[in-house]
């Protein structure tokens, strides 16, 4: 096992009939930022709920913040801060919306000279403005973790952020959130978490059993709860153990002490960035080239995964990760994902040459748990998943 | 799922050469009082180690405090904390000594007439002296948990407190403090530990998919370090190992939206209390009686037990159940734990009357995750455990 630190400072309150501890948990004379989304909000209730339960507050809203979270719409959410002088943010959406946020929380007591910085530099964030959530959609994770990534169009760039200072205080999760939303967010947030887990995992056993566990412990139970979820998406046990699931999946625990991958988030990335694909489904496209491509380095928790996940015992070490991997690709399809790049755009030719380019220019070194694959791996591994 | 919340803000720093830490973690200027034990620390090094890591601060100690902390050697230490004007605690410890050190930091703070009040009046510490820990004795998870359990001798009685404000700002878990552990030691972190997560499991299914598999985890890797540590504990990973499982067994993260039992806590303690049985030894002493007396209530669960953490899969399902129990039993032998009270005393009859009628005198109406094992039960069971 690795030396690690941990500290994950974001208290949690899960259930239903939540709303009201807005009143209590935010402190007292706030003026508030309350940022969201595309309005689903207002379809499903929760933004009449949560509004109604900050009627103590001065409030201000900032509304459209898109997936992906868009730097120049970010910029105006944050004239609405300094103008309204803001002293706390409360995010109501999924990942894009409290990334975003994040990022306004590091913005707003940015003493630099252009908040762009907080993306290119590099920096951990470690003084932000505080700010908490309210959870439309469980899929990133961003609501227990100290991460964010942020789009920036006019680049056709997706540039991650984060450092200690970016723990929501907390995090308000009611899986009746899960009634109402689209299936095709559904299947994206069982894809995000599984494939959380699988970065944080499937690199070389390094003697960490319990993180290992734990990691096998999400899986199953996302495999648990998928077919359950998508069947019946306004059943409350359900809705609860998905939500729960992506959670865990992300907010730092099992990635302590043990490598950690990522490559396929950094690929997955260039492919939300050049055609907008939605980010889970990048991973989907990239899970199977990656592994194949790297199995002999990864086979040993390939294995591993096979035997304690998938439950598959028969065949030699080698045939046994190639059926995980195969099982993985199913796993996929049964929630309605499709794993080929060219099912999602006509236009994938060139986009291997085109994120090997893009790497190169940024002088990557190398990604994955041993930081030795190089942009012309990159390549071939976005090749392999067209 | 229950509805819950959770909240962990102790930072974990988890490794080898780790306590140059100290110097940085610790706020500047601070006053600190070290607290630790019988003087192990001062045969293995870490008393050294530490202190060398203190030198910028001003520094007092106060060693000496006795496994199950007891109330009147707290407040000698109490009255050290006033006359040096101390403003931080730092435990050098096992649980006894962290818990010990709970108390003291929320004495010390305390603005009633009388300390002893925290105890009695079972209302939770909000507002507390800041302290960390070094781990020196892994089994009770009090390096990153809210609770304590405080002995008050000359009323042979065990009292539990806890709240919000006794989180240690810091713990450090370096595994190589297991070279030196005695054996009895190891053995008894590992039943400890083991029976917390039972504590928090074996009760009824609530659909926590992800809580159960995170508790069957923990216990799994249990079982896998045991027998190698028990060989071997000079060995890092299995140090590393065991350490990590401790701490995950009681820092609050899978007891969340689920029942939890702690019946047998609150028999052991009385035993503890009554003859001065090491902690984790009550917990194996109880707990086959506990299981076999309550075995319809918590068959769901046992059977899930069986299945997963002991791949028992022939028998019905009370006797998959029994089977569970037995090797829960064996478990405890292999680690060299005998599980009878009268294998540790030769006074043991009236015990189980004297625990009733301790229940009864303390108007408890009932014990377990459904509130309805009466002292007369508690009797019973402990009649069993013989």
């Amino acid at each position: 096992m690795n030396n690690f630190n941990f500290k994950n400072p974001t208290k949690i309150i899960f259930g239903k009939d939540t709303y009201h501890k807005l009143a209590t948990e935010i402190p007292e004379n706030s003026r508030i930022l309350m940022l969201y989304g595309g309005g689903s909000i207002k379809k499903n209730g929760i933004y009449e709920n949560v509004k109604k339960n900050l009627s103590k507050f001065h409030l201000e809203e900032f509304g459209g913040i898109p997936p992906n979270p868009e730097y120049s719409v970010l910029m105006d959410a944050l004239k609405v801060i300094k103008e309204k002088k803001i002293d706390f943010l409360l995010a109501v959406g999924g990942g894009s919306v409290i990334d975003g946020t994040k990022f306004l929380s590091s913005a707003a007591l940015y003493d630099g000279a252009d908040p762009w910085e907080i993306l290119t530099s590099k920096r951990p964030t470690l003084n932000a403005m505080k700010f908490a959530t309210v959870l439309t959609l469980p899929a990133t994770g961003s609501e227990m973790n100290s991460g964010a990534v942020i789009t920036r169009a006019e680049f056709k760039q997706k540039f991650p952020m984060g450092g200690a200072g970016l723990f929501p205080q907390f995090s308000i999760l009611n899986p009746e959130v899960v009634y109402s939303i689209p299936e095709r967010q559904l299947a994206n947030g069982l894809a995000d978490s599984f494939t959380h887990v699988l970065e944080q995992y499937m690199t070389y056993p390094i003697d960490a059993n319990l993180q290992d566990r734990f990691a096998e412990s999400i899986m199953q139970s996302i495999l648990e709860v998928a077919p359950k979820l998508m069947k019946d998406q306004k059943n409350y046990k359900n809705a609860a153990n998905f939500m729960w699931n992506c959670t865990m999946a992300l907010n730092g625990l099992i990635q302590k002490g043990v490598p950690n991958d990522w490559a396929i988030h950094a690929m997955g990335h260039e492919l939300t960035a050049l055609y907008g694909i939605d980010h889970a489904r990048t991973l989907a496209i990239l899970t199977e080239s990656h592994y194949r491509y790297n199995l002999k380095d990864k086979e040993e928790k390939l294995v591993q995964y096979a035997e304690r996940v998938w439950g598959i015992t028969n065949g030699n070490d080698e045939e046994k990760a190639e059926k995980a991997i195969l099982k993985t690709t199913e796993f996929f399809h049964s929630i309605g994902i499709k794993t080929k790049l060219s099912e999602y755009t006509s236009e994938f030719k060139g986009t291997a040459e085109e994120i090997e380019s893009r790497f190169e220019s940024r002088g990557m070194k190398g990604i994955g748990e041993r930081g030795t694959l190089t942009p012309q791996d990159a390549k071939k591994i976005v090749e392999l998943a067209y």
